[in-house]
């Protein structure tokens, strides 16, 4: 016996590339091609030194109150951590002790079952149909819990609210968590749920339509009690996890309500002229809601464009897992550099 | 069955009061009384903006580059989190999975029980002796992992090196988590026995020594192959732990040598002085080598003292636990709000 042998074992998630080269364009991590608010650098800009050196506020109560405040739910339906991976990660931990599967599609986040590894969670996965969408009926077996992309990644399809209320209506006696990363480009929010359903958990970031994946915030809106369990799990396992610059600027970025809108709508319109030029060269994808396009070419392999495109130093995502592995998940950019994708798409397609 | 069966029950860790009066002298939480260094600032002024929109550096290499420099180790023996409490949480996960218990003092730092119960790992204390320092004894029975806080909270007592030693040589099958929170104010670090105990594992913090409770940054030392095995699950728990403004921020204050060994000198001079003045008013203590002395009154009650320092807006803490429920422990302020306090002191006292 050697400390070796009570060492976890674990097949960690696979981040995408964070190249470091100096011109490139980076159309594969679905960040925010727009920085963060104004308002966020003046925050930055002006934090006090001296605070510092204390504990931040382990309650976030500021910044909570900003997030509950523009969703229009109250501070107590709302909880917030180090990206929304630290709070879907606290949210399995916390609802997800059933000895019977959790079940969510074989294609989804890859993170999901990341976490049920690492928590030793029992998961079922099950197929996507042909176009990629949900069966609606695949969600509706005895299970420990449910987990719900909405829009979807990495194909970018959005389920609308009827879906997402068939989900929860025959899962009662599970906790259901939408996890909303990509909502704020296009889709409904589950959020307006919340008052018919006690089970319902839905989780957003700051790291897509917020500019600010940077600054590692994400949320949890869900029932007082729901929300005080994730809080007693976060509790203990570390009281203080958003920094006094995280609380500021998040808080900052939420009140900025002008340039959210701004920005997001550029990504919105840009997605969708982008979805004109890919059909152009010979691409299909289900329609996205999110901001990236889940693309595959009619002729050219999708690994070889992936290839192609890094030589030119622009990168997408490409997954080598079977069944989407003729896709590319191709972020939003701006216009600038959707144009420069564009053309050297051309180039390889030629 | 409902949803609500396989909801985590925890007791959580409860965090010392961050009570919000515009006047008050904060002696409760371990603070380092400093701001950080001025580089800091500099730093965090400095920011680029446009960085806020992608995900930081997983691999964190920045800091744990400076860390590790500062340290004399290579950089992949250092692994960097959310504080230590982050730091020590991963480190749980990671190395406690046996059927045996972990083992601890009953009088530690309190969260380590707490982490165990999160974790579902079984665990064991034993008393300290009666001048609350520990028998290494105690140390020397089979077990799953051991927890050694050095020096120890809230007694403040420093185990030395060779006492380190004997627990890590008696321990050759379980990882051994030596907590050094409070090393830089006295102590000799651990990390000098990494060369030859391959099962040990150094944790240290920011948020004492290094005045940047409010940025979350702490990290473990360890051999490569300890460290891979926390970023595994650190991976598989949240790729991206650390802002980009914490890593620059803990980066200049790791490259600030000067201002580190000129605010840890004061504090341990201003705790010197301190020990003269508490006996001067009757009061006993373990020696600390810490930024706090844990104290009793050969007269009046802990709790009451408490108490009537609260009234007066200062804040020291207070543990109602059987064995030392008549202590309080004082953390170490500037010489003004030493002098504040012990003025406190001789109203109450009088």
């Amino acid at each position: 016996m050697s400390f070796r042998d009570n060492i976890r074992k674990v097949v960690p998630y696979t981040p995408g590339e964070q190249p470091k080269l100096s011109k490139m364009i980076k159309l594969n991590t679905n960040e925010n091609p727009y920085p963060p608010s104004k308002e966020v650098e003046k925050v930055l800009q002006g934090l006090d030194m001296d605070r510092f050196k204390l504990y931040p506020d382990p309650k976030i109560e500021k910044l909570v109150t900003a997030i509950a405040d523009n969703l229009g739910v109250a501070s107590d339906k709302v909880f917030v951590g180090v990206g929304s991976d630290d709070v879907l990660a606290m949210a399995f931990m916390t609802f997800f002790n059933s000895d019977k599967p959790i079940i969510f599609p074989e294609v989804t986040y890859s993170f999901y079952d990341v976490w049920a590894d690492l928590f030793k969670i029992p998961y079922k996965t099950f197929a996507l149909k042909d176009d990629f969408s949900i069966d609606v009926k695949d969600f509706c077996v005895d299970n420990g819990g449910v987990v719900l992309a909405n829009p979807n990644a990495p194909t970018g399809i959005y389920e609308s609210l009827e879906f997402v209320e068939e989900v929860l209506k025959n899962n009662k006696d599970s906790v259901v968590i939408v996890d909303e990363a990509y909502i704020d480009f296009g889709g409904n929010s589950a959020i307006s749920l919340l008052d018919r359903y006690e089970n319902l958990v839905v989780v957003q970031t700051f790291s897509k339509s917020r500019s600010m994946a940077g600054m590692r915030i994400g949320f949890a809106v869900a029932s007082p009690e729901l929300i005080k369990a994730m809080n007693d799990v976060k509790y203990s396992y570390n009281s203080y996890t958003m920094s006094y610059a995280s609380i500021e600027a998040g808080t900052a970025a939420v009140n900025d309500k002008e340039y959210f809108e701004q920005t997001r709508n550029k990504v919105i319109l840009t997605r969708e002229e982008a979805k004109k030029e890919l059909t152009k060269r010979g691409f299909t994808f289900p329609d996205s809601m999110t901001n990236f396009i889940f693309a595959t070419h009619k002729e050219k392999a999708a690994a070889d464009i992936f290839e192609e495109l890094k030589k030119r130093g622009i990168f997408v995502r490409y997954f080598n897992k079977p069944g989407i592995d003729n896709y590319l998940r191709i972020t939003i950019g701006t216009d600038e550099q959707m144009k420069e994708f564009f053309d050297a798409l051309d180039e390889i397609l030629a």
